[in-house]
């Protein structure tokens, strides 16, 4: 199939200027703040999102430069199929994750709960719609023992 | 920024054939079965996925070739920026949707509660987590008054 091209609409700004210490998910990161700084060709797009208080971001791991199709949550000790966790090192390093949004100015969106590296792309931003999701009958498999152990660790891979 | 590149790892078959009657949200699409097919390289990937529920999938919306940075959802009749709104005529066209995973058999995933076009790219797979999901203090902004609606409605658009 053909390769999907992306092109950037933003920037995040972070705590996390190095490669370790960021938190494996955006649950673990309650008081961590920063922004992203929409380009300004894109700002038309803000309109209106002020209004939410949590967006989807939709991002590129940019510092991740391999991949592995198997992965090894050291907080878990055992390997599992890297599409049945939440590993960066995946054939296509996108990342998605839903951010407290605490205020727009202008371009630049400041953004609380956050687990990206700074620097990191933004590729898209959408509204967090808690209706779209599913909340009966959910199975979490191996992560059943786990979501504690994912929610207080912190990665050394972002 | 530099351009990102992605390369699918699978292709979904549903019953969407033609750009009419998709529903806009799984959310509204409770009975629509389809499958994704994993390329086999990235096959050893998908270890474990079987014991969950449900999956986030990332996919490209390939039918979509023009974008607007305002949208006007047809059963709200108002103009919003488009991050505010799930259009697919976004500047990057990347979809996020979590679906129910009812079997794996070998690289093929039986999904429903779709909302994916047939032919439409999976750049990549992540397990469903609801912890990660925020629950306290959610605002949705215009959607407060429209949420049925939009679960409810179709779309002419993917």
């Amino acid at each position: 199939m053909e390769t999907v091209h992306y092109r950037p609409i933003g920037i995040i700004s972070s705590p996390f200027k190095e490669n370790t210490g960021i938190p494996r998910q955006s649950a673990g990161a309650r008081d961590i703040k920063g922004t992203i700084e929409i380009f300004d060709e894109f700002l038309e797009g803000l309109t209106d999102l002020d209004d939410f208080s949590h967006i989807v971001v939709i991002f590129h791991l940019h510092r991740v430069k391999t991949h592995s199709l198997k992965a090894c949550p050291p907080w878990d000790g055992k390997e599992h199929g890297v599409f049945a966790t939440r590993s960066p090192y995946r054939p296509n390093p996108v990342g998605v994750s839903v951010v407290r949004l605490e205020r727009i100015e202008r371009n630049i969106l400041q953004i609380s709960e956050i687990d990206m590296a700074d620097g990191t792309p933004v590729l898209d931003i959408k509204p967090y719609i808690p209706d779209l999701n599913p909340t009966e009958n959910v199975r979490i498999g191996w992560l059943s023992d786990n979501v504690e152990g994912m929610n207080k660790s912190k990665s050394g891979d972002r």
